[in-house]
């Protein structure tokens, strides 16, 4: 039987997932392929020895033996991080290896490098595990929609801030809570910026608009807000008005330019997204074909991930066995019909807005607020004032109708700037119903 | 630029949106295969000719004419039914053609047959829009989900049976209003039976069951119920208890037999599945590598399936311009390792049920009612009797512990064969709260 061998860099959650997937899946991957795709070489530089079940397998300490070995046909990059996983990956390309890597961080950022060296190697890249987990989402959009214009991309693509904003709007508690025991259990970082600020979440729409739409983008591209200033009193507003607060990635289609952005959305009830619970992500494309498809499932986790980063080494083990090496461009669009990105400024976006504006509780201030707001076009649909506080300091959460980023912006800089001001105000950008 | 000419037989709806799709995404395909695929032929009885959009398109009316031209590379059937288009098929085979087909009432009782032929012949047969219409259903899992044991399949898989089903619910309509007005809105065929008895589900079930599990199996391996004894006061007592009532294919994996089942259910209202509106359609794959993953969108109509049809024109032009023909197996494993299936008996199936008993208003029924059950060991876990009704005939409404199907079926025809028994009773299945 024909050998497809596979040499792993980083031996860690998802990397020990990945070697018990093509361990526990082999035989009935040899029963779909006619090939024996297997595990042959690991790297890790923490591990002594790995567990009895990969006897069989090489460790070393030194990933540069396993990028070079000649006997090695497809290295996985599951170190993570922008160094050394680049160098190690430009490096299995330049010695005629294929890639498969789960590194949004660096797909994202350093792709354009990366995959330009490899056409240039005629080698594969493949990064399914890098959006959306387990969830199948590059191949259906490269793939599945190829005969699709995309109009948009909608997405819970953090499973972390989807189980912190769940577990807020489910038992009523407060973000550094929830934060603190999904810490404890496991569920997010010791360090939970990128997940809770909305960049982990930004890498992935980069990846996802790149193929969309055929573009080159830079990360700094995507306006990115993140959900650590969401509180309760936030959740309960939503609630009363039929929304559920989702941290989503929004890209829309214009034409001859898009939108990226990421940051906390009311989403009314009735949506799918704003049904996705626990820590699962969601997308959702819009095909001017297709009308809309959502893709559903973990997003996160050693097994699920595991799963995508074995279904590339099995897509690539294919073109290997049938000498059809980049039979689907890894933009979906062929390398030399790739543009560069514009995208629509933030400032000209147009929707319903929530506000959560934090006030001394004094006679005159509302109409104060809404006087600033009226004056830059931005009606009041409906007002909820909690009741007084202790310090005399009380939050005001107003829904507005639909208005420009730009004079929201300005509005609310005014608002900021009265001395009865507390706080800076909060805004949460408001889907509407379709 | 290379060619790929594609060859249509079938100019009805479906096959109009096959020909739009590929005529609106001619350019965008070139940028993505760097090749031109386009159509170059069209077979149907029915059209003196074609839109002046497809000008450079050859019409015929004989099938046999595209089946057999020899600047054809794909044949798209889109007729529809088993005769004549199982002979074109195999004609197109046969003279080396590549087919693509939306039939699934042809590939689920003659897949066989064709697939064997297809291979002897070393075409492709693609079949992505027999299921899920636009959903890239069938990819997702023969490659998305390769590394993976199939635990089970659970899917909305006919929009028109989840239309009536809804409007029901939303509107508290009966099911012959909604049917009858879904008919003149062309939502329902003019004879409905296919799609809301289930046995259009029964069909898209037998194909995914084959590729999930590499087995072969018959149509008539499916239980099969449908949706037209649902009446009102069963939509209103699923949604006092937390349900909707939804068709569903089922599938469970038990190693050595699987579940094929197609019958409403009813479904806790927090599983997405319950909350599919319209007429859209969810398929669920549980892996054990990969966990839940759900696909959700257009299960019908003309550019949905179109999309889903050029999806698949466009994976086998890939495989024909890169020499890999049969890359990927047609139902995922490789023919010499697919296995006759083995179907777990209905009747050992175990899950709560609902009945609706329709009996004389007369003391003592219940007694009688709640007695068999008890003798049969099925616990009544609530109890609803609507108020009396002009003749006396009531329907009594119940929620069962979970019980044995065989068990249940021995009940319900004591049951019914009681005098004070009025109408066959109707039995729901429901889903358990996972």
């Amino acid at each position: 039987m024909r050998e497809i061998r596979v040499g792993l860099i980083g031996f860690g959650t998802v990397g020990s997932g990945t070697a018990e997937v093509l361990r526990l899946q082999r035989e009935r991957l040899q029963r779909k392929t006619g090939a024996d795709v297997r595990l042959h070489r690991v790297a890790d530089i923490a591990i002594e020895q790995l567990p009895p079940e990969f006897a069989e397998v090489e460790l070393t300490r030194d990933a540069d033996e396993v990028v070079a070995a000649p006997d090695i046909d497809i290295v996985v990059e599951l170190i993570g991080g922008i160094e050394p996983a680049k160098t190690f990956i430009l490096k299995a390309i330049a010695a005629g290896k294929h890639v498969v890597t789960a590194n949004k961080a660096l797909i994202s950022q350093h792709g354009r490098e990366i995959f330009a060296a490899a056409a240039a190697a005629n080698v594969e890249v493949g990064f399914e595990a890098s959006v959306g987990g387990g969830i199948p989402v590059i191949k259906a959009l490269k793939e599945g929609l190829v005969a699709n214009r995309i109009e948009s991309i909608i997405g819970i693509m953090n499973g972390t801030a989807n189980y912190i904003l769940n577990r807020m709007t489910d038992e009523g508690l407060d973000f550094n809570t929830v934060l603190k025991d999904a810490q404890a259990h496991g569920y997010a970082e010791a360090d939970p910026t990128y997940d809770v600020e909305g960049i982990d979440t930004a890498h992935k729409l980069v990846i996802l608009m790149s193929m969309a739409y055929g573009v080159h983008l830079r990360l700094d591209q995507v306006s990115t807000e993140g959900i650590s200033n969401i509180e309760p009193v936030d959740i309960e507003f939503a609630r009363e008005f039929g929304y559920r607060i989702k941290l989503l990635a929004i890209s829309r289609n214009h034409g001859d330019s898009f939108e990226a952005r990421v940051h906390p959305t009311m989403v009314p009830n009735q949506e799918l997204l704003a049904n996705i619970g626990g820590a699962f992500n969601a997308i959702q494309f819009t095909g001017d074909m297709v009308d809309d498809v959502l893709l559903y499932g973990q997003g996160a986790g050693k097994m699920p991930t595991g799963s995508a980063v074995v279904a590339d080494i099995v897509d690539i083990a294919r073109n290997i066995l049938n000498g059809a090496i980049n039979r689907v461009p890894s933009l979906s669009y062929l390398p030399e019909n790739l543009r560069e990105a514009v995208i629509t400024p933030l400032a000209s976006l147009r929707c319903p807005y929530y506000f959560r504006v934090t006030v001394q509780d004094k006679p005159g201030v509302l109409s104060a607020i809404t006087g600033i707001l009226g004056r830059h076009g931005i009606s009041i649909q409906s007002v909820l004032q909690q009741g007084r506080e202790e310090k005399g300091v009380v939050p005001v959460m107003m829904r507005a109708y639909e208005a420009e980023e730009e004079a929201v912006r300005a509005a609310l800089k005014e608002i900021d700037a009265l001395e009865v001001c507390a706080a800076p105000t909060v805004k949460i950008r408001i889907m509407e119903d379709e």
